[in-house]
């Protein structure tokens, strides 16, 4: 069974979730700069799920790249993952409407912890039906960012009901952390 | 004639269907927990009907992955299908909102049950330009599955006007009945 | 130059198109039978509409099978006909919301024609970079019902100021001349 | 690393952002030509961005068509082009709600010129992994049409806020002057 598709459906599915975020962004009826104003809570959350989605993407992508096949397992696999993605809309809708108040910063985290775990679930799976000396098995190795960012949010989530502005602080490092592309599976292929 | 495109441009539709159907989830204006109860039914139609969906699409790719050649005919019946799933927004969207009353969840029943017949259609028009002893044919078999399903469909409609919560249990129970990918075609394949 | 692409974003942009419609059918928030009657035309509308892009982006699937190569000016003219198939949504929308009345059937004409003229000059594009010979030039021979399309948006257009319904009964007669795919193009390809 | 991906991605992203911007035409409640009005200024804004995504579309077509290979930075500067890109439909709502005034145009100068400053970057981090007399490095050249149109932005953004309308013509200007296909690529191709 091939790889295509499945790149080409998720391809679609995050472009799609991308961009319907900016339908969030409400064109002010005022042509002043202050009209601006309003909308600039949920523009920073767009910014920041851009980046989540962006990251996704580019992961996935390396992810395929070393893999050999696929199965149906896979394919429902990736249905969960988007099924949690497909949520960061709602989630930053809310959070940047009600300016990073505690429970949609909270909301936030879990929509992302959710889609790390699908992630999670889907390299796992992809693992299953590769050699353990395969290249795919090798490129992921211990999976150290992968784990480090689900506990970042175990800890981001019941702090935003704190201190949400730390919570919001947590997400970005994640995002930083992993902006760096997935070395592990360029240097692997290099090899 | 390729079939790339067809499975292209349908991988498009259901990823954009899949992904409207979140522009129903209503952001609340409020940053509470309790706001959120008014979109939980929303979201619970939305699972239902992104199961539907993801099966629709894998489904897909499953018999897509056997065939050998497409048609005109193929082409229209495969936009048929496209039609009656590109309702499914609409119908789910009306069910959420009136949280599973008796006439919105007949008419998904509609809508699925179409959808269906749309589905059956495909592989019906795919078998009529492939050899009886194809994959394709082989793979397709009985088709035992599709048609428990029209029936519970055929069940479901008129039982939504009295006891909704019973059709969508029926509703449920396709999605489990189908969840496990058609390994029909997948063992063919192996063959 | 490839055609890939072309192929790829003009499938994109398609199927956008088709599924941004579903949005104008608004969700009733009544959950009875009678609240479906104002969503009617706009349905009717739908399917109109469905069918046109429907038969655009199969005989556009039909028209790049046999292409052979692309330039600059093709990806223009390509992105020319996009443009006004764009615009159906919105004509679709107001002529389904205003139940068929006189000045939107009129404009859904234009619109119709001005992608017809779109179509016209993607062919027309093609050919100047293709033998006379070519599969292409043969298949697209007099193209008879291109012109005969030309026509009827022509009659049409006034016509829905008069009596609306006559021209709403036109666009359908398009649509079923069209419904049998592009048999030259098969017949061509099959020679 | 291939390139197909990034370019099905690119592609799903900008065919979003041409049709998401449609739904900006809001469709009017009279029947009535007088009620096109309003939506004229709206519809002439959409005709300015979609020009302005095209050539995108159209360039990055030609750019990826010399690329050899493509690495994790490149991914990241693509999506750096695709963010902002993303914006265009709030400024081209913005602009168009409001008639062209002051802010909004010169807010739109603005997401131009930024995403003209992506698209820069993109063919920069290209040009890093390709040798200097690769056909990527030789269609690139001196880039005499990328920096005029910096230059155009610079200019048109202070102005607006002076004489909107002169900038609205700066950047028709642009539009004109990429209008023509970049030869440059085609001509190192057939070389």
């Amino acid at each position: 069974m091939s790889r295509n598709r499945l790149e080409a459906f998720s391809d679609g599915v995050i472009a799609i979730i991308i961009t319907i975020m900016v339908l969030e962004l409400k064109v002010p009826h005022e042509a002043t700069w202050s009209a601006l104003v309003p909308v600039a809570p949920v523009f920073f959350s767009y910014v920041l799920s851009f980046f989540f989605l962006g990251i996704y993407w580019n992961n996935h992508h390396h992810l395929l790249q070393v893999v050999e096949r696929v199965n149906g397992r896979v394919l429902w696999a990736n249905l969960h993952l988007l099924f949690w993605l497909s949520l960061t809309p709602f989630a930053t809708g809310w959070m940047g409407e009600n300016h990073f108040a505690a429970y949609p910063v909270a909301l936030y985290g879990v929509v992302q912890l959710l889609a790390a775990i699908g992630y999670f679930i889907l390299a796992r799976s992809l693992l299953t039906i590769h050699a353990p000396d395969s290249v795919l098995a090798t490129a992921l190795g211990r999976d150290f960012k992968g784990k480090v960012s689900l506990g970042i949010y175990l800890v981001a989530i019941p702090l935003a009901l704190v201190k949400a502005w730390l919570a919001c602080a947590l997400y970005v490092l994640v995002v930083v952390m992993w902006l760096a592309p997935d070395r592990r599976i360029e240097k692997t292929i290099a090899q």
